[in-house]
């Protein structure tokens, strides 16, 4: 398959896996890349030189098009970045944050950007500044997430209709069949998230990949919308949010409660009681941990299968 | 097209006009089924003598299947179930409750019983009640919705993998794309409401219609989910609910907010201050009211095409 998605990233099939804090290193990054896809190694929860390092393991793991996801909310951009076009990346997703902050930055050095936006105004806004592409993330995605709560079937068409930009489709996409509906929707490519966090590349902590495994139909809840509003899967922490706003907490208090360090402590250190838990509703039907490469595999021969059976009407 | 839902209501397209309040009377409900698709009184807003008349109507009306929607949460069931039955309704939809409830009342008189869930959970449940086929009702939907907060694009593979019973999907369905969409994820038919709220033959307020065609990205939100969890557009009585949650209202003082007869105030009476207006997501891309026949022949040609032009990958 040739498209725009597929040409522009330079990888023959068009799935995308999520840079995801905490779970997505060089080693998923490499994984993913080598089996056909765009592996990204999620900057948001490493330092410079963490980041540094696992750029150049990337590139000696695979020979295929990589990329590195930065969120802009985060501290040391300036520091990431340079990082970035010091090491000679080729391809960055830019996240939670404003684009014209880094696009003209990163084009001048020549490096292909793709911004993830959750809404029809921020997808319309990249189309001027230059950005390559762009990741709609609906609703039911994991992590950070939109204040206007359009979901993936809603907001692929949406973008669609105001957007010429390359589209891929976040949120949800976890299969095959999934991919294929997000194609039937308008867009070009699949971001997935959740389904990668649960291999066997994934730098999660083993009890951070059980509990995926566990989730089931509503055991994730957008939450924290005061601070940014982030998906995560219920667990303690989650049952302590949720007593903090029936005591009426203010932001301070909830911030407080967050403190530092929680996503790393749940996700990384497998304290599945006292850690932040992101994961998407996808989650809800991820039953195997599985290799990278073997879940792409899966993923395009289920999407064949499904078109192939798409009934006339 | 031949599958299970076609077959199991007579139907020659798996579309569904969902049978919502103030919406949906005789009128659309029979061009919907002249079209070719299923076409659904919407009993909820109907006293029983009013909905007795919008079936004998839309019996003169059309000669092809059509239903009646009745959600269990309302009074005047029994009435309204001896109605349907007396005036020989061949299909009835039930939501908003318990399946276990009416049933086996509907199938010992020969009635096709649709129910319509919003989670995993119940559509479990409706395999062992003898229901003939489920809705599944995904987060994007307007009106009355799950506390699961499940999307339509995870909901609908969920399902499928724990339920059996002919699956039609519900919640951002509004085009020919969402349907094809809604068919790879494992569906085999689907149902629109937001869609034909903004029809010609709608019976909402044409200053309500208007609003829908106005509504864009993020337009809408679920609220009040200590009540029932209810998707609104985003109006003036939206704004005095959150006005009231950021002074700690009780639930007894958001129930004595919403009163009686918001809905039909907004929904049929055209008030689009202070009425409660319940629409889906996929208003942003509802753009024209048009006939419920030509919605839904382009639904069909909508899908025809996104099948054809699927890629090979």
């Amino acid at each position: 398959m040739e498209n725009r998605i597929t040409r522009l990233l330079g990888i023959e099939f068009p799935i995308i896996q999520g840079g995801m804090i905490w779970c997505s290193g060089w080693k998923l990054a490499s994984a993913v890349s080598n089996a056909g896809g765009l592996g990204l190694i999620g900057s948001g929860s490493m330092y410079p030189d963490v980041l540094k390092h696992h750029i150049q393991k990337c590139k000696t793991h695979t020979d295929k098009p990589f990329g590195v996801n930065v969120p802009l909310l985060y501290p040391n951009i300036e520091d990431q970045m340079n990082i970035i076009a010091d090491e000679g990346v080729k391809i960055v997703f830019t996240s939670a944050g404003n684009p014209a902050a880094w696009t003209p930055w990163l084009k001048e050095r020549g490096i292909t950007v793709v911004h993830v936006v959750a809404n029809t105004k921020n997808a319309k806004k990249c189309e001027g500044l230059g950005v390559d592409a762009i990741v709609a993330e609906g609703f039911e995605a994991g992590g950070h997430n939109g204040r206007e709560e359009t979901t993936t079937m809603c907001l692929i068409p949406m973008v669609r209709e105001v957007c010429n930009l390359p589209l891929i489709a976040a949120g949800g996409i976890s299969s095959g069949k999934t991919i294929a509906a997000a194609i039937c929707l308008g867009a070009e490519g699949v971001q997935a998230g959740s389904r990668f966090a649960a291999s066997a590349e994934s730098s999660a902590h083993a009890s951070f990949k059980q509990a995926i495994l566990n989730a089931g139909d509503g055991d994730t809840q957008l939450t924290l919308k005061e601070l940014t509003p982030v998906r995560l899967l219920k667990n303690k922490f989650y049952n302590d949010v949720i007593e903090a706003y029936n005591k009426d907490a203010s932001t301070d208090e909830l911030v407080a409660l967050l403190g530092r360090g929680r996503a790393k402590k749940g996700m990384f250190e497998g304290d599945i009681d006292e850690g932040e838990l992101e994961i998407g509703q996808a989650s809800a039907f991820i039953h195997q941990i599985k290799p990278a490469g073997e879940i792409v595999r899966e993923m395009m021969d289920e999407y064949r299968q499904t078109r192939g059976s798409l009934p006339a009407l």
